[in-house]
């Protein structure tokens, strides 16, 4: 096979990916690096990605790290396949790539550490630290009341359809839905209803199926 | 005239989107927006960026905001002018846009942060921490050993020419480079080699001249 994702399932980065190449339709072999038992520390890996993490994509002779760098280069190499995600009118790729920067600009940064507080620590033992949590709270608050704004004018964060824009937020969405931080996303009707729609595609459920094995 | 950048001239994401416009030799006119005196606050602002930060920038009937959105656009949309900055080779763009998210998603954070702490909070009368400092400067110094790595086996971090993944680098760089975190790209001889380089282009010069009015 020709595409070959080396990831773990439950890893936000990986499930981006994994989520691209279903809405893509595209066939792949899942190499599962155990980050429980570091295997992405291993030198077989470094030479994979320098910076020792999950996913790393191999489409032939070609190796690819960082997510998202791997779901545009899917999205342009195989725009015949599945769903477009991004477009070729150069205007409208231009709104997309502004709300694709805003996602790895401003929502991650504050979604992931919070996902990071309130989901990731209490699994390993760790105790959340409240101050930390209110903090990006109030931060995150911000960066959705835009996307209120946003998404009440617009369908999607990059336009009338869905793209890479929305794919992006799915994996960290997905973990805080399951939170106490689920009513900051509730509370705002546009944002609420956008978290339904994108997390009910059928390539999300594949992604998210994969974490039950 | 057709490019108007809404920016100020010590602010490094607007600094980006300038020594872009600079290396494609386009024209543009320049609004500033007096960050001291909360110019980026006004209602008039907010229609532009709702994110309420410089830069913006209009296109005709185009109106983009996030500084890597910006440059993208404008490498993309001026293909033909001035320094390529991207490339139509799509095997050479998706390796391009993995060092683009290693700046965006590695560099720029921990490098952000460190020339907040040591050069902006001074300028403000603030007391640098130094344990942040110090537990910064160890991230950045990882992140600058898989640089090395990279600038040993290729000239600039896209590839054999000089595109938009190193050029997001410049502003940060150019500040650190003031300070006495200069030491960690001076160590490294291909990173320092990079910087020499890069920081020495006629473009980045004409950004600097504007931080001298
Ligand atoms: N910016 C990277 C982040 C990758 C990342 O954070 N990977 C995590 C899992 S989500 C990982 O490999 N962690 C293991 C480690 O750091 O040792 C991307 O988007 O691919
Ligand atoms: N991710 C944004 C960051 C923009 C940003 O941080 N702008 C700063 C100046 S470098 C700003 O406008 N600060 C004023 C404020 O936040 O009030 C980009 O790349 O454009």
């Amino acid at each position: 096979m020709a595409i070959k994702v080396h990831g773990y399932p439950f890893s936000g980065a990986t499930q981006r990916v994994l989520a691209t190449l279903a809405e893509k339709e595209l066939e792949y072999e899942f190499v599962n690096i155990d980050l429980r038992t570091g295997q992405q520390k291993t030198e077989a890996f470094l030479k994979l990605n320098p910076f020792r993490q999950v996913p790393v994509l191999e489409d032939g002779d070609l190796t690819l790290f960082e997510s998202r760098a791997i779901t545009q280069y899917l999205a342009h190499t195989y725009a015949d396949k599945g769903t477009p995600l991004i477009t070729s009118d150069p205007k409208k790729m231009a709104i997309l790539s502004v709300w694709t920067e805003v996602e790895g600009q401003r929502f991650d940064p504050q979604a992931s550490k919070l996902g990071y507080e309130i989901v990731i620590k209490p699994m390993l033992g760790q105790t959340t630290d409240e101050a930390i949590v209110a903090q990006l709270e109030g931060k995150l608050a911000e960066v959705l009341d835009v996307y209120e704004a946003r998404l009440a004018q617009s369908k999607y964060l990059g336009g009338d359809s869905f793209t890479l824009a929305d794919l992006h937020h799915l994996p960290v969405i997905n973990y805080l839905m399951g939170s106490k931080i689920k009513s900051l996303f509730d509370e705002r009707p546009h944002v609420s209803a956008w978290c339904a729609d994108i997390l009910g595609r059928p390539s999300w459920k594949k992604v998210v199926a994969l974490m039950k094995h």
